[in-house]
């Protein structure tokens, strides 16, 4: 008889987490025999009555490798210390995993879904493997996430389209992305689609060096420029506050300029994960199978220096990756041109 | 010796502008020796000191298919009659064009460019052959436009990424595409997309009928819906309008519900033309060639029924194409489940 | 109670096909209460034992719009007049198609298809309405058919990437597309794709004009040269012949000339469907529930002029749309510098 | 007065070519004020009469960035010491190279290139940084190359289209991708476009193995199986020899079975290199202008653990990176299903 194993993804989506939920399912059900029950919307399934549990076999996973979303769907507001009528349920979270025999549970999220991870193995002894998922590549304990991949190619086949429109018309367009603590997507994609500006919270931005960098190009003939803005650099609690704060700036500082703000937002998150993002979503699941097999439970699966390993998620809870102002990446996009701003 | 003929791009870009003047040029000058000039940024071009014109080679188009954007640049505010300084320079533009030895101009753009292709004609006796560009679709004067498929792709492309994180998180998803005063885009990509509601200017939308179809969907076990709304259904002077308007009524009929916005805006002129665009653009590109050596200034090319035909320009402006509440198209939408709010 | 109907799919894969089988799942079950019953891999399905038969529901088609492939299966080998044994089973498909109790069935496919529904008609009394399917778009009965855009856009797609690599290294580079009895594709995509040379079944080539072609661009400083074939006008049993003859003509008559061939082949068919086939799939598909609803059984769903309109399938079968080598298309294709050979 | 130095591609093309010479043109013309002279076909544009020598400014890097191919050109016939004609040519390349004032050349290629650069060096004393350039990815000196994931996308997409085809038609199809030597291309696109078979260079495959698989998968009501096949698992210098005998042992081993094959070819070289590849390039072009002006002639820009270091390229040359059999990645492949045959 094979182990009885939970899944469950926690927090917003990410392109890859199919792969991974398929790849747990064709090594612990396909080669292991394990009994893999996936929890829908987090722990709101397992909360709900009757039950929204299912059985994952490889008939549950065809076809959705390259399926945007999750099969198991998520939610923001699975915290079963603070349930959606503000009550700790994680007790009851622990009974009915006990009840179903489930021997532990394989939690794909971020830093939110983790702390509930560490906290539940704390408080209630459920035995948790993470792995990590953050679209904004911002965890501290693994060096990438699935999914950031994905969203970086959105945003930077975005300023690809908006280059023709903006140059055609002699406009000034902004592309708000996300990265709410960190600016990787922005940067990525700053560099890979060829931006003239990149403002990201790492790097604290004034007016006069984003509007003189849009002026410089006037004289040079290029009387047009494309920026891209981390939502983090401006209000993180208002999508396109950002943006619109350095629209602002650049209409305000640049006479005649005519400047135009685009919001990427949900459509970053969606769609078929790129290959690179499958791949890594894979490894990641099967990674998670191995902590598994391996007892190492309340550990994360993690990329380090291009090696899957097993991290404390303890210990790796609250660590950020952040951009470094001083670092390779910034000096490469200063490099080819990008303005910082700062 | 081949004839002397100018070429500008009117109003706001579209994808298959460059391939147009590619099949101008590959025609008219490889093929029939004309000499073919370029004004750079519509009629801004020839009026400016020193004259942004120039010539036109086999040479200047190579790679120019698959871009988007144009070669030539344009503008929405090329309007010799009322030029930026308020001034009409209509018979210094008349000048310059004989002055340059052009027997005629080629000229692509919409119901704009159209009017003023025809006042020009009408008062300075400047001859022109047109080429409808229209984004929207909502010419009257032929079945098709280049350009449109690209952005029905694009906001189609948009409805599958927003799928998935719709149906992960239980949300409603709103989408804002183009179409001022017709709804073509929302309404083929609704279909193409699987949108659940749309909403365009030519369907009077009543809150109660989308928030019904939410509703409903929810008891089906579908906690999420796909709204696309036209711009032009809302206050068309601030994007934006129609489709927060349109979330404001389902978040504020449906409790409980999480509603997002996405305005896509710029993406959809963007981008290298669709493979139909690209050569739709050609066939409009050859038959410009074929009206100015048949000698029929003042008409424009036109789609009808699959053919390219001639129509005089004169009687193609302001005729336009709305979508039919009551024809196959809009029956086919609500067929298939889409609820148009009226 | 509603209609007992069955459905299939005939012939090869196309992009579309689960468009138009969700569109009649859509409106037939979900509106109008039909009960529909899917035949898997054609009438193999209803002639195996246990019969693999499936209830169609609304739950079925979730998510299918945007899969290539059908759900279905298909096959071209579902011929119940000559079934895999060797036998006339069309008598079986009659009495079980009775016994299942289907007033009718709606058959999508190509020739060979709506041939099997003719017959089935004529000597068994089964009732078919048939939708058409053939991605090379030779069908004469209607102006279009789904799937032949998606390939287009492949053909034209893959043209841009050979069009760098052909550049990089001046080289030759011939790409061979479906079409066994006309060029459709190949004629659309070396148009939107940007070909140097296009060959087609209804042309005959001679060696001699595509080698000239070949010279003169090398002589203009363009050392390379991409080739669009058409399989048909090779040996059509050999998939990579015509290529191939294509190939060893310009390699046998520009001395020097480094020559390379690619068959793009099964890739044309995969994949999600571009949003105008998604459209017009769906059009047929509430096409075809409307002509049973009519009970204008023996008619096939058809595009003419825009308009979805029903012809009479014995009408239908054997009339061929075929290039017209005097036409507008070929002659747009030689406007813009297209070397058709002949 | 600012340097003086050349810069050009050797061997095959790859996506990110431009975003090399893009970045070296933006950093060392654009900030630090060098004189950049671009050869034309590698060492050809240098070696022919009049010279095709060019010189470039950011002006000629514009909208390169999205472009497969390179605006250089390059060739694989391009050694010096064994030139077209089987001369040395070398001692002429160096006097050319010192009669224009170059200093140095910047060389992007592979192992080949990397020969020749370390040759040169050696015998006519021209001072060379070089930027590795392998799609296959095997270059032992750096971890990754640019081109590589752009490759495996191509790969990857072209599995997700044979995938609809291969389920609809219940057939198996085999992929042949690039991979002379190693199969790294072969293996990441096996995992993230779910194929079901896997065969690179440094398995040896039993046609048992990989027939007992397909037969399995038959047995669990999946009657239809994609393969992917390195090329150089079969003869190299036989374009297909590797997947049409992947695909022979197959039928031959599977009574019934209909096995088709479709060789990616060119297709994998050319179109817009994915972001990833965007900016590895550029990276290593910042990393190419850092060298020179760090003045460490005689160096390859190489990627480590994800930092952009320096290493001699005499050591470089002849170090291959292959796909280790005992490896994680290979016993990812296996662990959710793929079977590699060996």
């Amino acid at each position: 008889m094979g182990r009885k194993i939970g899944i469950l993804c926690g927090g917003g989506d990410a392109p890859g987490l199919n792969a991974v939920i398929r790849a747990v399912v064709k090594f612990g059900v396909g080669r292991l025999g394990w009994e893999l029950w996936g929890l829908e919307d987090s722990f709101d399934g397992l909360l709900s009555e009757p039950q929204r549990v299912r059985r994952l076999t490889p008939l549950s996973c065809r076809g959705i490798l390259q399926q945007g979303g999750t099969i198991l769907g998520t939610t923001n507001r699975g915290d079963p210390f603070h349930s959606r009528d503000g009550q700790d349920r994680s007790a009851e979270v622990a009974r009915r995993v006990r009840d179903r025999g489930l021997e532990g549970l394989i939690m794909i999220g971020g830093d939110g879904t983790m702390r509930i991870a560490r906290d539940l193995a704390d408080r209630t002894g459920i035995r948790v493997v993470g792995v990590p998922k953050t679209i904004d590549n911002d965890l501290g304990a693994t060096d990438l996430t699935f999914g950031f991949q994905s969203a970086v190619d959105c945003a930077s086949d975005a300023l690809d389209r908006l280059h023709s429109t903006a140059e055609a018309h002699d406009r000034v367009i902004v592309l708000e992305v996300m990265g709410r603590d960190a600016g990787w997507i922005a940067l990525h994609a700053a560099i890979s689609g060829g931006a003239d500006l990149c403002v990201i919270p790492e790097v604290p931005w004034s007016a006069e060096r984003l509007c003189a960098k849009v002026k410089e190009r006037g004289k040079l003939g290029r009387p047009f420029s494309l920026a891209i803005v981390a939502e983090g650099a401006g209000d993180p609690t208002h999508p396109g506050s950002a943006g619109r704060a350095v629209a602002e700036a650049i209409q305000a500082g640049v006479p005649g300029c005519d400047v135009r703000i685009t919001v990427l937002g949900h459509l970053q998150r969606g769609g078929s994960p790129v290959a690179f993002d499958r791949l890594l979503a894979t490894r990641f699941g099967v990674g998670a199978v191995d902590l598994v097999e391996a007892g190492r439970w309340g550990e994360l699966v993690a990329l380090h220096n291009g090696r899957i390993e097993g991290v404390p998620i303890a210990e790796a809870v609250a660590v950020y990756r952040k951009v470094d102002p001083e670092g390779e990446l910034v000096r490469t996009a200063r490099m080819v041109g990008i303005e910082l701003g700062g």
